[in-house]
């Protein structure tokens, strides 16, 4: 990721402000705010703004006058309970603010999570900057074999080298071109139009760097954490919500703590499920065959429990 | 409205904490924050917690990396320009969590605006306070003769008494009989099991006070505050959203002044209506027979426009 | 349930109506299409129209031109597939639209689901009907003495007794008085104005019936369903979630299925959970002291999985 | 528009299908049922299924057990009544659902409206085809000098071949570099592992075509129509707009004649702006200068009033 020197300036104005207020803070995540966290080869998730900290969960879930206990040990109790209960509304009553540098193809991804406010980039208003995302050696991986929607080993390196040579030359060559048509100079020095922004962005491909203002409440930050920092999700969503993660178990602890251990760290079982685990647990040794699973479902429940 | 002597000192509480923080504040708004603002009866709106200010929109309308301009008209303009062409994704940036204590009659308008959280006191967990909204002698009104959800004159002298003693004896009654199901002792003194709450709260009337935690966007707030501080919006929720848009002045200057000249203070008209002001402006006099209205949207153009 | 000659006619009159489409039909909730299917003593619950069936959740998976496979196994492995790993959109696909009956108390509970569309029977404009929920004998429960939210034993005859007399006595007082309020000849025969609609009908009850339009789409269906299906909602709105499932499964039958088995009959582990389950498996036998539990949570998962 | 002819006979077959049912059917959709019709180059819109017409919107209004009223003219003056007076939810309770194919940049605009149900093409699960936007060449506009987000003057006839090459020529050398990344043989006609889908579609361009099911309620649709069907919107998004309106003036027909009045064909006045007209209409020679508006709105108010 590279700043230029006025955006850098003008993180570090934001960061040199302080303000006085009658609000709650939440020291954790006052740490972040503003500072550009570097994800991907370009790209970066910085925290903007926030409301609220553990003890406005605790608050809401009471509809009290103040500041709920002091002791911060019923406050965990309560915030595990309502996590364990699915009750979601006081979870909302926090919210976050980032702005994320990204790639289109993972900004079409991420945008399916309907519940949170969105202001990006307009590539009819502006010119979008030359900057791809090109994918580090490890990370150029082949398609899974088993995976319809995965990726498997990496690519041995000749391939990968063609790869590289493919993703860099095209991108590189549709920007040119893009820059040529929205210029005001045709080829030969002679003065031109110059094609509609609107249109010219679609010669531009989905590896190009896009970034919006991005705002949720802590529900649905969880449930977006849930889908895409698991390791199905695709690796370049995943990095992004590893950071977003991590500022959150900064920000709200009892409440991410609660989170990972009932959500990102737990597991869902079918009635199938259960009734299986509970003929092992009285010593029986069942099979794929005898337990009502299809073979999908068995290796997934094998992955869990093991054989 | 009476707060308990424990209520008064939380709030105190609250307002004595000086935190320091990097976020941007709004100065407007702090001076708010946690107050108790009455209305109606007995009940309130407070500010509990808010994120953004008028320079926050104009930050997301541009995804910047800093605070936007400093010229605070060139923020005016592009604010007005979101307003005026409806954008509402920047609005979308601010938020602001109230706490409100409300008549349930009024809490079942409001939780019609869905696109909010909310937080509400639990009746099956918890016991309702001995609170109940009984309109100032002004408010109780007639049925309206021409609005069949409005209101028309107030009630004689009479009448208004005999409505005042039915609202407050079959209130009165109703929660000395709620109080009499759920406690210990049977009226001849000996124990008793004492029905659930979930199911004795079943006996309390509409005009019982209940509170939440509202928390929303600006944008969608402004949609609130246009139907419901609105002249045709029933008075007992009007008065709580006329107190809100008071305090959402004080907190974005700007977005208000926009929202109160486009959309409050604004006119919609028809293609019909464009029209009849057109041959109006041409000097016409229109009739309604011949502007292709029906009486009701004549009645209600020359509302606005005059003969 | 008592449906006026009118209404009964009504409905007979659309279950008379048959109509060609070209649309998709899913023949098992065509025969539910109008019927009144009665919950509680006065409360009804009845599909008024629905889009999609199984085969539209396949086919939006599937993106696809047509009506996906023919073959039952394939499209139930491809739900059962989406449902296991959370796939909502699928779901969302379908949709449905139930005309509702029922007490107030469990209309502000049910309207928490903020993803449905609904309209709500008006009493600003409309006077509702004298019918007020009586819970049955074995329904009237004493508050529960472990769980703050929930119901206990049934009262005794006596204790019953006075608690249906207050219920009973206190609506009726209620309502004879809204009546009065809005009528237009005051006790002593004179002519009175009549209070306004909108405030008289603070005086009723939350034990009164109001009726609504409720639309929502099977994600959000199965989601309410998860929660007031659930043996630890309120019994009242238990029984409109139960009647619902009885429709759904008609519906969508494969869909259902999977729905039961991975949400309705399943069970959710914490981390703790899984590796507690871990040790047993391996022949620890594992108290709550050691397990790393809460007491609350260790009684909750022995609940589930026994000593 | 070209469809396979396996698409051509899915759809044949669709609409052969006919079923009976209980539901309200509208004869002016069911015209549209299946049939793709043809937008831009390669891309389609067409009606998978829906939910409702214009009595359903009577019918919810007046949460009535039947068909509402049979005399249209009541319908119709209701449905104008709740338009005019912003009543949302009645028009909710109307659903459709639309397969689209559309370029990626169009979907991207229209993706930002969020109360709407998606299911998109899987570009991680599946190859997209080789099909890319061209504009047409009276579309290939030059950026508008006026305003930022707005195209001009088609752009002459070399400059426009220019483009034309560029777009042609990026697309289709992107397009074949795709499918070699993806395949499972070197150029030197050796076996290679093949990049995984999910990386390998980072090379295409916003210009190609995806393919989604969208399904929205009609209050929804109307806000997506009047936004996007605006002579303002992107000319590529507003031509499925204007193919969407067609269809639903032939779906609800009262509903979208209110629509097309209070709407689309109505104009938006501020307070300024009502001023300004009561001073015409009283005779002042109102000038921009003394109008209070900035230039910019002055413009635009001259656009709809006239000098």
């Amino acid at each position: 990721m590279t700043l230029t020197p006025d955006q850098q300036q003008e993180i570090e104005a934001a960061r040199a402000e302080r303000h006085q207020t009658l609000r709650a803070t939440a020291p954790g995540i006052e740490a972040h705010l503003h500072v550009a966290h570097p994800v991907l080869d370009h790209g970066m998730v910085r925290v903007v703004d926030y409301m609220g900290d553990d003890a406005a969960i605790v608050q809401a879930a009471r509809v009290s006058y103040g500041r709920g206990t002091k002791a911060v040990q019923n406050d965990e109790g309560l915030i595990r309970y309502l996590m364990r209960h699915w009750h979601s509304t006081p979870f909302e009553m926090c919210e976050v603010k980032f702005h994320v540098k990204l790639p289109v193809f993972v900004a079409r991804q991420w945008i399916r999570h309907r519940t949170a406010n969105v202001n990006e980039y307009s590539a009819r208003y502006s010119i979008l900057d030359r900057e791809f995302y090109v994918p580090a050696p490890e990370q150029l991986a082949a398609q899974s074999t088993i995976n319809n929607q995965g990726r498997g080993a990496a690519l041995d390196g000749d391939e990968a080298q063609r790869v590289l040579e493919f993703l860099k030359g095209d991108a590189s060559r549709a920007y040119d071109h893009y820059e040529a048509m929205l210029g005001d100079t045709a080829p030969d020095g002679s003065p031109q139009q110059g094609l509609a922004r609107e249109l010219a962005r679609m010669n531009l491909p989905a590896s190009i760097y896009t970034q919006w203002y991005w705002k949720t409440d802590l529900h649905n930050l969880f449930h977006f954490l849930r889908l895409r920092a698991d390791p199905h999700a695709q690796y370049e969503i995943r990095v992004y919500a590893e950071a977003i993660a991590r500022i959150t178990a900064d920000w709200v602890p009892l409440a991410y703590k609660a989170f990972a251990d009932y959500r990102l760290g737990g597991a869902s079982l079918s009635a199938t499920g259960v009734a299986v685990l509970k003929r092992r647990l009285a010593g029986e040794a069942v099979t794929q065959e005898n337990s009502g699973m299809s073979k999908g479902e068995w290796r997934e429940f094998l992955e869990v429990w093991g054989e």
